[in-house]
């Protein structure tokens, strides 16, 4: 963190920031396609700390407009966020539309152009003039360099209320937004922490986890720290996200844990993970436990599987290899699967899900096997075997298990419902 | 479609839209898991007419904020949506705040009453007296029954700006909307079609993109139809978003297409799409032009680059198989990569990736191999090799291309980087 031209009032305690507001700016994001999701991260960060979202506001790359934005946030709430719109180009204009609201003249920052030029410098390269855009700073406010980019976020005090401005790319924010909250929020908030735990849950409908928690949801709201419950269905799981207030975080923490344990003797097996970890995580922390290495062989997933198991820092630890059989006759000729079978039972059978994840076992030479084929369409299905079939099969030593699928939507929801499953399979035959 | 108390004005042409402000009622929208996502088709129904939202909000269940929230709307856009907060209970405060702003008094209006009672009785159910609360309208106002749900929507006049007010699930909303547009907004809109086109490139920073083509933006700013631009970098690419509004969607069409041309002239090859097709789609059409099948050999993707192929619909066409060969002795039995070449030059280096691009072009006897090793980290980088380090070849009949990079970013990152530079080396491969 860099100070530019200290204020007199920094570093004492300013005003305390109950209700925030946060204004998203970019044009992209008034399109039909793209939502902010910005501030989803933003708020839980403001949440812990006991600062309540106020409101929130998407304004497009527009002077007048994000200054009306702004202007109607100071008004209303002590303290704003605007995130995006920092950038070096002509669209860019958060910085100036602040500046000009707040009436101080934006000056460059040397410190911040050198940071820049060194940044293009690493790469070889030579800095674009317009990025020198990005070191313009209104006078008296606090910068925060920017190690994933080339924006400087930028705090500005005035009076009692202030502005926070945030680069829009959420690599760059997070990171920042971190060293925010620690250098200037923590001792600028109620501090009434607000703790948040995600159940995941896969193998059964969001109604029958509604069902198998409803109960819960009464008793936890009679309790002396309350937990409220937001129940969230995605593709192929079920997110619980449970919440406490209490007047530490560790309260807090033990009430939504306690919260998590209830929910997993509900659903019992089906909750894979009480503590967000993502089901590639969980599989890949019991093939660890297990000291087991895995081999996959898949045909419709088409690599989704093995990418989403080596999305996991280590995996090199227990992914030996993986074939992508699309064509027949790789299933074949890369895996040993005898052409009879395919004939009898077609490629999409479970007889052929059993050979693939045998054979891509004893050829990799490791304690487990999988092998996904099925159809994730548009084309191919047929009357017995829909667009959605996909059969699994998981092979250990002495034991192979299969099962078949019918999963219900386009291309990429079959591909991603196939490999969920999949993982799944992996995990509950690990912990038997 | 029911009338009450139409006010004189009504059925003669009001005043025209051309923007429109957003509000989306709903605490739940202001927490850490959910987005707004009725007003993406909110926004696809409105530019469809010409009509362009110049700001959204979310606002909680709170009378103050949203009756600030509408007040700010009012005075700066002609026509203010606010979907959400229609329903029964205490907590749904839309209709009173907006008849409050507009200081219209609520009276019940039998025929909602009667509608609402008779949906539940068609459940064999009585209608809870708070349902009551729904039937409450402000005078002068255009009722829509809702088919799908017990909150009708409802539409406000205000000299020559508008209020509507729409149910907050989707199910209710898009086909109340729908009677909307074509009962009142279709003949209150400037018609003058909003149309977006994306041209994608690849091979360059978001500055050195802006830097070729600003000086298109101030020809387009001036040109008979105006297309405007804005520019979005996410990971390994640059998205530009090209937009005009014209008389005629055809006229606003060809304006935009002309930009996207001139934007491929000034970018040459690395703008790999004018029509937003994503690069593994651009790829696979390629392909199938040349008629020519792919087999990949990935290392650090891990099976990535194969699903993103795989994605496009119809890529049995040309994907014939893949490797992950994740360990380096999978390099060696499944793809017949030379030992001696590992122990000489590293598993992540140019005549691995060759050999690995070679190996599977061979062996599964197709018309282009792909070969990917790298370091995707968090760990396993050398000074010389550091994390991000990431060969690639592309072999075709005669001539294999090989070339390194060096990603910045979490593992993740490093992936997605290396797969977007594959897909891009064999495009560029296809078009020689």
């Amino acid at each position: 963190m860099v100070r530019v031209n200290v204020p007199p009032s920094a570093g004492a305690p300013g005003a305390v920031f109950e209700r925030a507001a946060i204004i998203a700016v970019g044009s992209e994001l008034l399109g039909t396609s793209r939502v902010d999701t910005n501030s989803l991260f933003i708020t839980e960060q403001l949440n812990v700390l006991g600062i309540e979202v106020a409101y929130k506001s998407v304004v497009g790359d527009d002077r007048v407009q994000l200054g009306a934005a702004v202007r109607f946030a100071l008004d209303h709430v002590g303290f704003v966020v605007c995130c995006g719109g920092l950038g070096p180009t002509d669209d860019d204009v958060t910085r100036e539309v602040v500046a000009e609201i707040l009436g101080r003249p934006l000056t460059e920052h040397e410190g911040i152009t050198t940071r820049i030029r060194d940044r293009f410098a690493s790469r070889h390269m030579d800095m674009p003039s317009i990025n020198r855009r990005q070191a313009m700073v209104p006078a008296d406010t606090l910068v925060f360099n920017n190690p994933h980019g080339t924006a400087p976020g930028l705090w500005i005090d005035e009076g009692d209320r202030a502005v926070l401005l945030l680069p829009g790319p959420p690599r760059e924010l997070k990171p920042m937004l971190a060293t925010v909250v620690e250098s200037i929020l923590s001792s600028r908030s109620p501090h009434r922490s607000l703790v948040t735990q995600v159940v995941r849950i896969t193998g059964r409908t969001e109604s029958h986890t509604e069902e198998a928690v409803q109960s819960l949801y009464r008793e936890w709201a009679r309790a002396a720290v309350p937990v409220s419950a937001t129940i969230l269905a995605s593709l192929g799981q079920i997110e619980l996200h449970l919440s406490a207030r209490a007047g530490s975080p560790a309260r807090a923490a033990a009430a939504v844990k306690a919260a998590a344990l209830q929910v997993s003797e509900a659903v019992g097996l089906d909750a894979y993970s009480l503590d967000g970890r993502p089901l590639e995580q969980v599989v890949g922390d019991l093939l660890v436990e297990r000291q087991f290495r895995i081999a996959l062989a898949e045909s419709c997933t088409g690599g989704l599987l093995t990418s989403r198991l080596t999305d996991v820092a280590g995996s090199s630890r227990y992914v030996e290899s993986a074939v992508v059989a699309y064509a027949n006759s790789a299933k074949v000729s890369l895996l040993g699967v005898p052409q009879v079978l395919i004939d009898q039972h077609g490629a999409v059978s479970e007889p052929v899900a059993i050979a693939m994840a045998e054979g891509v076992r004893a050829s990799a030479r490791v304690d487990l096997g999988v092998g996904v084929t099925g159809i994730a369409g548009p084309s191919g299905g047929a009357a017995n075997k829909p667009v959605g079939t996909v059969a699994i099969a998981v092979a250990l030593s002495g034991s192979t298990r299969s099962q078949q699928f019918r999963f219900v939507g386009d291309r990429e929801r079959v591909k991603r419902q196939a490999s969920q499953a999949a993982l799944d399979m992996v995990r509950r035959e690990l912990l038997l």
